[in-house]
């Protein structure tokens, strides 16, 4: 079976699918994207992700490429053609293509891009092994609220931990408060049992998966607060995990030399990531 | 006669001229690139502009997809293939294409693309009815001195000034500090005659117009200081300018509702074009 991809009005072989060079995307980063999950063939809280890109796009002014309802469909067709039952759909919306100038063009028509690709869901076991992440200086721009294409902190972030040997790397502001990892949001469960992600703002993008799993949090009756935390508090936590469509829940066991709690993947950040299974299987989520 | 651009090993019309979908530019703005003007057929401060080059894939990691000595050649055969005389020539090299997946992929080629287009230098004429910029809140990250192609804030900062009728935004930090515009150096003289533009660090990106004109002041005996200046100080200014590949030296008459010296294109900023005119034409410059 090979890859399909979708471009800008078609389904063709992912091998040979190409955008223009004067994409705006390509030339500017002038664009945003979704990565949403699939799980038994269906996207995974769709209605989030659809969301969150009418916001993205409306705060850069960019137009939907098709509209929502057709989005939806396209997307369907990528899972399908390329037989995933469980993996990510991504959907990448640029400005579109015109000859290389810094303002926004007029009368161009936006560019879409959507593939999918098959990926188990995180084991049970493995997320119980837990992962380490890294703490480095924050250097991004003011509004990460957008989820755009403009990642290149990001992937400068994500090498740092893998040569480190680390799954993320959380990014501190001048303040050493922890805003979020480089593709995750941070979370912490204080001594005292608090559960704490950030309050999401311009620093920090308001994850589809941070967001069901406040969610959880909520109806579970937890401690939650919505707060800064710094890097201190964090080396000092019960327990630490990151959420993101495709980590999940998943326990962090060491942030920098920092061993949390005793080391093991903690008894409430695996509560979490076993309603967020259910949540991932329920009719709630799956569309 | 059609435009042709150079993709990864091959002239190409540049029409028809792509990238793939997973070209690391396209996804993770994970990219470097120069604009190097064209005069008479030959480029620019060419060595500046790979000099540069050479900085800012170092400091990414990222290869040269093809040695500087063949990157001249591409550029040459690019701009002669255009029938570019007066012009521009533009290099944007991208970590390759991978898979996605933040972390920098092991053994993947960097992937280069060069075009050329004319385009007529700056009119003296036209220099001196000035132009106008407004100023916006700095918002970009923390690496400015290397030119990559995550520059989406940029591009949104250069839509308000065209929607304020401007030529270029000007983009202060929080203690009201001009850094630089859009796409160009932000230079003042003060009412006491000292020229200033900022101190080139991370804030910065250093122009290869800016170095220019920094040796062409330093050659004419000018007071020169390179150091922050605040949105009051360049208010109170007594001319202004701004400096690129593009904009050549080109005077500044209007900061947001501030007419700067008596409005026209201030005397010192005009020699100064004049100078820069003369290195464009110096075997100096050209190669």
């Amino acid at each position: 079976m090979s890859r399909i991809a979708y471009v800008n009005g078609q389904y063709v072989l992912h091998g040979s699918a190409s955008v223009h060079i004067e994409d705006r995307g390509y030339q500017f980063a002038d664009g945003v994207y979704e990565v949403a999950a699939v799980h038994d063939g269906q996207l995974v809280d769709e209605a989030g992700h659809l969301d969150r890109l009418e916001y993205s796009l409306s705060e850069l002014e960019i137009d939907w490429p098709v509209s929502p309802a057709a989005l939806k469909v396209i997307m369907r067709q990528v899972v399908r053609r390329n037989g995933v039952r469980d993996g990510i759909v991504y959907v990448q919306v640029t400005r579109g293509v015109a000859p290389r100038n810094h303002a926004y063009p007029a009368d161009v028509p936006s560019a879409l891009v959507v593939t999918s690709r098959r990926q188990k869901p995180l084991d049970r076991a493995v997320a119980e092994q837990g992962v380490s992440v890294i703490t480095i200086p924050d250097i991004r721009w003011k509004r990460l609220d957008i989820k755009s294409v403009s990642l290149l902190p990001n992937v400068i972030g994500k090498q740092k931990a893998a040569l480190a040997g680390a799954y993320e790397a959380w990014m501190y502001d001048n303040e050493d408060r922890v805003n979020e990892g480089t593709s995750s949001n941070a979370w912490i469960i204080t001594a005292d049992g608090e559960l704490v992600t950030r309050h999401a703002d311009h620093a920090i993008l308001n994850g589809i998966t941070r967001r069901a799993v406040l969610k959880i949090a909520e109806e579970h009756g937890l401690r939650l607060s919505e707060r800064a935390f710094t890097r201190e508090e964090a080396r000092n936590a019960r327990e630490a995990f990151v959420t993101s469509t495709t980590s999940f829940v998943r326990p962090v066991v060491r942030i920098d030399d920092t061993v949390i709690g005793n080391g093991h993947a903690g008894e409430l950040s695996m509560q979490l990531l076993d309603h967020y299974y259910a949540h991932v299987d329920s009719a709630d989520a799956l569309s």
